[in-house]
């Protein structure tokens, strides 16, 4: 069989590509290759696209937030015409089973974040348009005038797929166009995605380049990509040190990067929740944890409990539940060969494996659920250590001495996505809810009251978000509409600008009679 | 004579530095040093004050935004009752004239900004609230959880003081407190601000490091400070090279960093404009340029016409008009030394000096005011010779030989604080302005019509940003209240957070009845 090279699509046209090498998906359920053959594309590819792309910005800033808001919903209407083709698909790069998973809870998310993206557009308040009459001084939140640079990851190849992904509906709905790199785990799925989105251009009459994709780079020209003079922004989401390598590129030469790089989100469950549920949260927490083989950002990767007989309690629930369930099949080898690693380096520093802590044997990518317990003391000898995030389903369970010691842990934390407190409903747990939430406050973007922190909701006031290093900036989300809009924005002012060279949003009548402005300090819609 | 060390404010305290070294200021109208003696700080110093201010930010979340209301308007009034001595302090510091600027302007609008800040705290709609009533996820925009370090410019003894000015009076009502680093040429200026900020924080029951105050550091420590793990985030106004070495420490460490670091302000003006009224435009722009004696952010320092008559005659009254006001004072002989050197740059790049190019005699730090000229064509060679910011009342128009040429200049230009297209009133320029603004607006915060840059209004739609190099971010603005708050926030989601742990301003109750909130979608008072 002569294997086809797989096309890339740049400025509107699926063409060869100028590749440096080539490279495969691989089954995670067997382990072995997939038929298809993709490029790793060399930095001529880039150019060209990124050239396409700054022409796509100054046309789409002509373009009204209609045809961008129509392509949007088109395209999501396009995914739901290939559900099954994009199910199986990427049921076959990823190994995500089909339900309840792909097909019945990741791509309706993708359909809907679309259609959040388009009202977003059409809506137009994401703008945050704000006038001051008297001085006559206007200002408005508006695209870059480059293109945004999607890297997805590797763990939801529908929600937060590169193509088709939360950040690609954002980065678009803000008039910015974008360039996909699809992550190589999932080329096909990616691929279909902008055959779709390629094909909806046209009606709305969006710029051929509005979405371009490539499949894969040198990490060198990753870095060469996110701070090239023609890139606007880009958009990360995966591994730390990776996500470390982008930033320090994109931040020399000062291009805007919006990071999601790895979260442990710590659980705290205190005495009174422990005696009064232990057993249920030993439920959801094994639950949480295991779902999507652990592959979630928000997965919780470390739980803080008391120790003593509830908490023993609580440990040995736990540890029931982690051996329960069947481990579900990990993205790719590197997974795998990383969850070995981080379980290996926490028990070489001290961490004690009370279940799993090694691979499956057999033909895929599997690791045994796996739970570790450390000591308080321990942990807060080298609190750094035990903070990497093992992606996949593994936790880490301190046991602290006393509360004083749970408030250190707490300290000691870096920045997170998800915090999670857990209190007894008598009220007991008060006193040290007091004390702990402050503390957890600054380090996370999403502080959780009993429950577990796996599950988004896709409404306006979710973060997905938090401190370094969970993110690059405390003050955006990457989750959310329209709020996640405004990491690929600029902030424009006009100032004594003629009233027929305003945009429509910022003239004295409003374009839609719907869109929310800031007069004068006042939030209106007239 | 013996000199006293003049002490530094550390936890409320006035307290003896460990200090490294000494300083003295200088008056520029003489070129003599003043007689208080300042400490440069050790990194203990700095350290004491870091710890203070994290303790400060655990107190400060618990304070009523009425009370950081309380003390920024107390702050407010100390400062009107002491105006004199700021103001004589302040002008031998700096030799800024009394009046029209310091005690008349300056002053004025630092007072106002720092009741805008309190106003701003009291009516928290600046905080974005956001509530999903059915999914009961809230999210707000919050404090940092460490102490902003506010590094203060040179040219704004008052209205950018690092202990009184916009960054400070944003930082404090946004819920953080200040470390102030006073600027080195006038120490004796910030110390009392320090004072009697320092004596309104006990009325409204603040903790004593929510200001704290410092003269100088060695560079190395401030590097060390913007990125010390207690520091939640940093602004800094002031020059290109120090901004980006403050920049990548801030990046590589992850702490958030808003930065103003120079602009040059580019100009256009449109050939219809020209013929309409050039002669007005160069009165104008003159003015614009010397006014601070040249030392403003937003100072036109690139002003573009088309090659021909009428740019001639602009360019000849322009010289008629630079040539004519005495030279103002710099503020000190580093800015002189700066200033000689970037117009020796210039000229030694092809630009031609039409007046001015060197210093005045005398003792005090003056240079003549200087416009420079040069083709399109030389200009387009090297266009980033072109644009470091020279500080001082220089200009370099760009003879552009064609319409085309003119877009080709606008095309390379790096990201500005501002950018002003002057055009006719007839509509011959209308064409051109169409084809040159959009390529203005991926390039400058503020975008101006028919006037001149300088002269910032304080109002809400402000915009004081822009695109790399001119700040770090382009989504921000530095002035205008209550947007310039938002770069020392985090947004902190509360998910299925118990009703009585939210913070007032998300629970279902309005705080206040006049706060504006995001709910389900609609912004409401209710």
């Amino acid at each position: 069989m002569v294997r086809i090279m797989q096309p890339v699509l740049i400025d509107g046209v699926w063409r060869e590509a100028r590749s440096v090498g080539t490279f495969q998906a691989v089954d995670p359920s067997t382990g072995s290759p997939l038929p298809g053959l993709f490029p790793i594309s060399s930095f001529e590819d880039v150019e060209a696209a990124l050239a396409a792309g700054r022409q796509a910005c100054k046309d789409l800033a002509q373009a009204s937030p209609e045809r961008i808001a129509a392509f949007l919903e088109r395209f999501a209407e396009g995914i739901l015409g290939r559900a099954d083709e994009l199910i199986e698909t990427a049921h076959r790069e990823t190994a995500l089973p089909k339900a309840p998973r792909l097909g019945t809870t990741e791509l309706p998310r993708t359909i809907d974040q679309l259609r959040q993206a388009a009202e977003a557009s059409r809506n137009r308040s994401w703008r945050r348009a704000a006038i001051d009459t008297k001085s006559n001084i206007r200002s408005i939140h508006g695209p870059l005038g480059g293109p945004v640079i999607v890297f997805g990851p590797n763990n939801f190849p529908f929600a937060f797929n590169s193509a088709a992904g939360g950040d690609m509906a954002a980065a678009i709905a803000a008039g910015n166009p974008v360039l996909a790199k699809a992550h190589p785990y999932h080329p096909a799925t990616t691929k279909l995605f902008a055959e779709i989105a390629r094909s909806c251009l046209e009606g709305p009459r969006l710029p051929t380049a509005t979405l371009q994709m490539i499949y894969h780079l040198r990490p060198v020209d990753g870095l060469r990509l996110v701070a090239h003079p023609l890139t606007g922004a880009t958009a990360f989401t995966g591994g730390r040190p990776s996500g470390m390598r982008l930033k320090e590129a994109a931040d020399r030469a000062g291009k805007p990067i919006s990071l999601e790089m790895s979260s442990v989100n710590p659980v705290f469950i205190l005495p009174g929740a422990l005696r009064e549920h232990g057993e249920a949260i030993a439920a959801e927490f094994s639950a949480s944890c295991s779902g999507g083989a652990g592959q979630f950002c928000t997965k919780p990767g470390l739980v803080v409990v008391l120790d003593g007989a509830d908490g023993r309690d609580f440990l040995a629930a736990a540890k029931r539940n982690f051996k329960a369930p069947p481990s579900g099949f990990l993205l790719g080898r590197s997974v795998l060969e990383s969850l070995q690693a981080s379980v290996s380096e926490m028990a070489r520093e001290g961490a004690e494996v009370l279940t799993g802590g090694k691979p499956v044997d057999g033909p895929g990518f599997q690791f045994e659920n796996t739970l570790l317990k450390i000591s308080g003391r321990a942990f807060l000898s080298h609190p750094g250590r035990f903070q990497h995030e093992a992606f996949g389903a593994v936790s880490l369970v301190v046991l602290a001495g006393t509360e004083e010691e749970m408030l250190r842990v707490a300290e000691a934390l870096e920045g997170n996505l998800s915090a999670c407190v857990y209190s007894d409903k008598a009220g007991a747990d008060d006193g040290l809810y007091s004390r702990l939430a402050p503390v957890l406050r600054t380090k996370t973007g999403r502080l959780l009251n009993d429950k577990m922190p796996t599950g988004l909701a896709i409404v306006p006031s979710m973060v997905h978000g938090g401190p370094f290093p969970a993110t690059g900036h405390p003050g955006f989300t990457g989750v959310g509409f329209p709020a996640s809009l405004l990491r690929f924005t600029a902030l424009q002012c006009y100032d004594n600008v003629r009233p027929d060279r305003l945009p429509p949003e910022l003239q004295d009548e409003n374009p839609t009679g719907k869109m929310w402005r800031l007069i004068d300090g006042e939030w209106t819609r007239k």
